[in-house]
């Protein structure tokens, strides 16, 4: 794995995952990966967002530095990357669920109709296992 | 209120939230308003982090802009400026607590000892509880 050198601003937990995520594409990156099955390059580029090529690979550069990712050969086309959460993406799930709840709270234009957590109609713990469940068997071992 | 009139990027609620808050400080002044009882611009700018004015500017005009906080004169010197949470601000207490307990298992340099989270000992629904209560008393009426 590679490994990261920056300093943090502080040692407060929320700044590091600012330090780590504040920006306007890295939760785009998770969310394609965490909610919506992608795992290629390509697959990240055609999402509703259009993130441009280049911010999506220093993005996925950068995942992969701070320990989010992993990017190993996929085995259906052995000239290609396949990008997969580690367990400290994985953990993030419950953040991103809180997250898509204010959200639906908050934007009344919301795609609440395409989010899992309402229309599932379930609790959201159950919800959160069932994901975490099919994650976790995605996982890269490093 | 001031008003936006950004157009959002998808109608997805990940995107919503990142579009809002996705950049290096507005969670640092959310986190102040809602973990260190600060209200003042000079408050904001003592924090660890050590914000630049003109970023703390900047921000604090677009958390009001986009419905996250009051602006109102402060009683106890009317030259200056009080800062407050609306309830769509308070309403990201347990995306906030998530974060802080993802760090806490991911970073370990993190401040621990001064989570309110680790060393209060109690579930997070209580901790959040009291939290909630305390910042609803602060609200500014608009």
């Amino acid at each position: 794995m590679k490994k990261s050198n920056s300093k943090s601003r502080s040692d407060c937990p929320i700044n590091y995952a600012v330090e780590l995520l504040g920006d306007k594409w890295s939760l785009i990156v998770i969310r394609d990966l965490m909610f919506k099955d992608k795992h290629r390059y390509r697959e990240f580029l055609q999402s509703k967002e259009k993130i441009a090529t280049n911010i999506l690979a220093d993005r996925l550069n950068k995942l992969e530095v701070n320990g989010f990712i992993t990017k190993s050969v996929d085995p259906d086309n052995l000239k290609s990357a396949i990008y997969n959460l580690t367990m400290k993406g994985i953990e993030l799930l419950p953040t991103m669920v809180e997250i898509i709840k204010w959200s639906a709270m908050n934007d009344e234009s919301s795609a609440l109709n395409n989010n899992l957590i309402a229309y599932k109609g379930r609790g959201t713990a159950s919800v959160i296992q069932d994901i975490r469940d099919k994650l976790e068997d995605q996982l890269v071992s490093t």
